[in-house]
């Protein structure tokens, strides 16, 4: 339905604009009766929904009606599957039209900066190309439902310690390149119909009243055309916030921030024209909302429990496979150990904590898959780490009598939630000696765990089989039934480093900041691109995950070798299954620029498929660069830049497995920045440009004669060069000042300012 | 001799006190005749006088007279020895009263930032208390002979790279425990005659400008007595560069910088006053200089010898002896190899090269040990690092006969040196191939190393004994000959980290810098502070080193258990001598702060001592901890601050070998600051405070009633605990806005405000 919402807007008061502009209660927006505006409903998400009936409760943290619990944010990344996360995204689409539900609040496109945060279960990766592909599928999957998203933390809301008050210091590089990039393709490729502003203050200012965030870069530069939503009760100034582009506080704030904004017109404070756009993009998707609403929509509950299963063997990731012991012979004698086999893991906690339609039982669907009842012992108390000495030794009574021991670990429900986070990366006591006391018996050892973040594994050469089974959802159990059997060939990937130690993390010395201030010290050097760059060997490299079949790489092809950054490079490699089973293999493209004039990582993700082949089939396809590909953000420039050079394209089956490597050469279209030479321009910075060289190679010339440089260079021919080479103009004064004036150096300058310089 | 100086300025005229604030040439200031003022002479050092003739050339590079040539600070800094490094400083005070030298240009106190600084082996250490230790004994073994030293490069000159512009970045706290630690110390504790300002920018301002760093910090709270002279060619802008601070122009600037100075003072943009000031400090050491002048003064150049022969032999550090393969037997077949052997490398090149007056064969001295002709063969030629074949195979020739070959490898002169950087921490291809082509056929192998900085070492383990020999000065031979027989026990320990791989470094990511910026984001985690607290393993760690004999620690006592920040403890520590041979051993004693609410490192050096032992013999001895010892600098504060807690004394025989621990409980007499209690002050800071809690307190108590809190609380129990920690008061209103108005957010932020609050 076509509406004139800026006629509509002209027939409102200030008072009408102002109601607007936050929430009803807890979950709905206001409407308008008398003007026919309707008011919405928006639900937490972003794996499930967290539909909470009337009478919810004022932080929105109890009960919610009955909803699928898909894989959370962590274990759908190991898919690296767009299609597949699209899927999920219409599914959950799908249920927000049965429930009346016009927003599900997410995804989470926050980076992984330490696996440290209590919510990093809710985001997708530590890296922004992975993680912005990622939120784009999701956000593409719910919106075609006619169902909204609400793309969040915006931004670098990377740690729930002190959230609500702490400032994120990022220099303008590492913000567009990592935080903000992964936010950047969510945005333009799948358009999010309301973004979501964090708690925390970014550079000085809190996020929700940031406007080089929320409308300079958000809607002007990345012409985001939807609203931007505050995390509930991030508003701190109402008037700030609105000013900076936040259009629509949650929850209710009882009129209190409605009043605000009246007073502000009134008093002048603020432009009645910043309210009615605020007005008129709430009220493009408000209406959006209605005329996408299906009547009497329903879903099948049972089908999404299914594609929960899929999606769930698709994401948990293979990463230790000693001796081929998986997958397991259905005639293998099995014990299953550990509590959470009967009593899964299978979410995080906080707002994201879904009620779920039904839920598996580990230990019954692998016993389906046998067909026969396995032994059990549950290892430990889940309510504690103490270790209970009688549940270590029935475990390990129960673990001698079988082949094949295989054992739920992880991390609790209290290691891990929204809301704080964790001090170390162990799991809890009671797992670590459980695996320490099988192993005195067992020697055959399978690990699946549960957890939404990395953990440290000192316990590794114990095992032989080894799952990340991340938070897998309802239908986790069934999932983990299909690929310790071998009915599902593994194909997850990490997109996360595991680091053997989380000191090896290279935000662990600025985690969590003092007081409120965390400084993102390390720079662009999140995840992969500190471990690779400063060559610290992690538990488990970003990209890596096993499979039951093996797969060839070959043919890796450029369709040109050289380009100007405006163009695009085709880039074309063929992918083999030599092993005996079908499976799918997440083939990923990095970039390394050779040789640049700012620190750059080791590599960067550019590129990324997921093949399925059967035994034998070899695929070719093709991954298409562009100048993003090869660009680094310049702060001068204020834009993305490619320094001409050489650039290796790397393809392989892991951040640290390469197999074929290509190099093109990339020149730069952008005029170079020129800065006007000074009294501390160096001469090496004036021998790089033709037009200074020449006018600073006469004055050296003539300097030269009879100052004993020649003498010098003879010594040390090194140092000399070195010396001239970083030596400012003024010092020709200091060294030479018999033959060179201050009133000659100034001559000199100015001589070189009326050449075309162009330095960067 | 008493004069009146300021009676003498008085008689000054303004061009007069101007010209005294320039050099008159590359190595003298200028005098007044009229006025009886002389001109006094500088020259470069520190490990050696670089006095060069009257016809010096303008760039003061090439030869001087002949003066003895001491190990470079990076090899002294391996003794631990203040007494010999005061030895040291006597030794040069006396060539200097000798060649009519008033002031000797060194020592460099900057801190050993990354491996990578070209002129790291003029410099230290990493750590500031050593560094300040040992520059502060060599300033008052000069001063002790009535000549001045220039402590430099102040500030933060920690690399060569574009150092006459480039722009160190670096937060106060930082500055402060870490790069003017270790000139605070020198100036404390020896009041050098003069400071030498650096190059560079600090914080975007040049250091011979910055007020702060000259006058605020040096001056007025280190109470520096001297004067500040500029690096050559330093100076900037000379008005700024006066009232910053920076007394001394250097060299001369030719009458521009003295006629500047007099514009300034006319046009009223200096005041006389300021000029003043800075005549009379001049004055001051002028005078001291020529009042402490001995005549017909000479040296002994043979003890000089014999005393850099001592001195070398306590600066080298044994790293690896395997199977003890050292001392060698004099009845050992040896071969020599290497061409560093006949023509060492033993000082680095610069404004520190010194021409001495006579220099070791290292394979002579090493015969004159053993009595008969050595073998040897130079294994690669010194002026390329291409691989020579035939000189490898005449190498394993002559190892190859051999019991043990001894190979003498390491950094040629070009590899670093004042001017430029290292890129790279490998030693040239042809040293390398050389160890491993004797490797082949010989597995008994010594390496000699001699360089200034840490290199990498794939090749360790094809070598069982190593010596870290540094740049070890004119009497390196006798020194290496005295170690490898046993006439002299090695006690020289690291006095800085050597990384596995020049990746591991702190500053690897951002060194050196982009452009004229160089940020120093590593922070405080500088050295071993950065590999103990990240747990990186390095190659060999901070203040390791081997010894011939074996030493035991016993009986750390402290006496007293719990102090005040305003009381010193005194450690007591026994440590006898468990082996067949005398030895010296350096006991480190390392402070680490338990529990702290900022960051700190894992440990950090307080106290050492080097104690010589007769086989069988035990000393105990004292080291005394104060304030300093505990402290960090408290940014808001402005001054060293001790957060009350308990704290872990750490004494063994390097960074990482601790052998004994005690604790003491510290308690801070500094009142803390109150912060006032705004709508952003968060619930748990507020509850951390008593007289806030029971306002806080009540506050929630009325607002939990009824809010769906009790019912979240069993939830989550974890989640909503940190939910109302990390909670600021104005979301009290947002999350209770029908009980909790922003009027009544105000009044209890007043009513927060009238109590006493203590928040740090």
């Amino acid at each position: 339905m076509t509406r004139d919402i800026k006629e509509l807007i002209k027939q409102m008061t200030i008072e009408e604009k102002a109601s607007l502009c936050s929430g009803k209660n807890f979950w709905n927006t206001k409407g308008i009766e008398r003007l026919g505006i309707p008011s919405i409903m928006v639900t937490d998400g972003p794996h499930g929904l967290r539909k909470q009936d009337g009478s919810g409760d004022h932080l929105g943290l109890h009960d919610s009606v009955p909803a699928t619990c898909f894989p959370s944010a962590a274990g759908l990344a190991g898919s690296w599957d767009r299609d597949l996360i699209t899927q999920v995204g219409v599914a959950l689409g799908e249920e927000c039209q049965a429930e009346d539900v016009a927003v599900l609040l997410g995804p989470g496109a926050n980076i992984k900066r330490s696996p440290l945060c209590g919510r990093n279960f809710e985001y997708f990766s530590e890296d922004p190309f992975l993680s912005s592909e990622l939120a784009a599928s999701h956000i593409n999957g719910v919106q075609s439902q006619g169902v909204g998203t609400s793309l969040k933390h915006f931004a670098a809301n990377n740690q729930e310690h002190r959230r609500m008050s702490t400032d994120a210091v990022i220099d303008e590089r590492t913000l567009r390149e990592i935080y903000l990039a992964s936010f950047e393709g969510a945005v333009k490729k799948a358009q999010p119909w309301t973004v979501m502003c964090s708690y925390n203050q970014v550079n000085g200012e809190f996020a929700g009243e940031n406007k080089t965030l929320l409308t300079d870069i958000l809607k002007e530069e990345w012409g985001h055309e939807g609203f931007v939503v505050s995390d509930w009760g991030a508003v701190n100034e109402r008037i700030d916030a609105l000013a900076a582009g936040l259009e629509l506080e949650m929850p209710s704030s009882n009129g209190m921030g409605d009043r605000k904004i009246v007073e502000a017109i009134k008093n002048g404070s603020l432009s009645e024209e910043k309210l009615d756009q605020a007005v008129e993009r709430l009220l493009r998707i408000t209406f959006k909302a209605v005329d996408n609403k299906v009547a009497n929509a329903t879903y099948d509950k049972a089908a999404h429990h299914e594609l929960a299963r899929k999606v769930a063997s698709e994401s948990m990731v293979l990463l230790k496979n000693e001796n081929n012991i998986l997958p397991l012979a259905k005639e293998t004698t099995l014990s299953i150990i550990g509590a959470f086999a009967k009593t899964p893991r299978y979410q995080g906690g906080g707002s994201s904590h879904v009620n779920p339609t039904k839920l598996d039982n580990i230990l019954e669907e692998i016993e389906q898959v046998v067909g026969t009842e396995i032994a059990f012992a549950p290892g430990y108390d889940l309510k504690t780490d103490d270790i209970d000495q009688a549940l270590l030794e029935e475990a390990k009574e129960v673990a001698s009598k079988s082949d094949v021991a295989v054992l739920f670990v992880g991390l609790p429900d209290r290691y891990e939630s929204e809301g704080y986070d964790r001090e170390h990366l162990h799991i809890p006591e009671n797992h670590r000696s459980l695996i320490e006391a099988v192993a005195e018996v067992q020697s055959n050892i399978i690990v699946v765990l549960s957890n939404g973040a990395p953990i440290e594994m000192p316990w590794l050469d114990k095992v032989k089989g080894l799952f990340e089974g991340y938070l897998g959802g309802q239908a986790l159990g069934g999932a983990i039934a299909d690929l310790l059997f071998g009915t599902v060939n593994p194909s997850g990937k990490l997109a996360e480093t595991f680091p053997v130690d989380v000191s090896h993390n290279p935000s662990y010395l600025n985690f969590p900041g003092e007081g409120d201030k965390v400084e993102y010290k390390e720079g662009i050097f999140v995840g992969y691109r500190y471990y690779d760059t400063k060559r610290i060997k992690p538990l488990f490299p970003f990209g890596y995950g096993l499979s039951y079949t093996t797969f060839e790489y070959t043919n890796l092809v450029v369709d040109k070798k050289e380009l100007q950054d405006t163009e695009t490079v085709d880039v074309q490699v063929t992918v083999k299954n030599t092993g005996n089973v079908a499976g799918k293999e997440i083939v990923q493209l990095y970039v390394k620029d050779v040789k640049s004039s700012v620190v750059r990582p080791e590599k960067e993700l550019k590129g990324f498929e997921k093949v399925e082949l059967q035994p034998g089939e070899e695929k070719k396809f093709t991954i298409t660069l562009d100048k993003r590909a090869f660009a680094y953000y310049h702060v001068d420039l204020a834009d993305w830049y490619v320094e001409s050079g050489e650039f290796t394209i790397l393809v392989g089956s892991s951040s640290v497995d390469i197999a074929l490597t290509e190099t093109v050469m990339v020149h730069s279209t952008t005029p170079a920045i020129t800065k006007p030479v000074t009294r501390n321009t160096t001469i090496g910075d004036l021998l790089q440009n033709p037009d200074h060289a020449v006018v600073i190679q006469a004055a050296m010339a003539e300097m030269n004669q009879d100052s004993g440089m020649a003498e010098a260079l003879e010594d040390n021919p090194e140092m000399f060069e070195a010396m001239m080479k970083y030596m400012p103009l003024r010092a020709l004064a200091a060294f030479n000042n018999e033959r060179f004036s201050e009133q000659m150096l100034n001559e000199l300058i100015d001589q070189l300012n009326n050449k075309k310089s162009q330095i960067v």
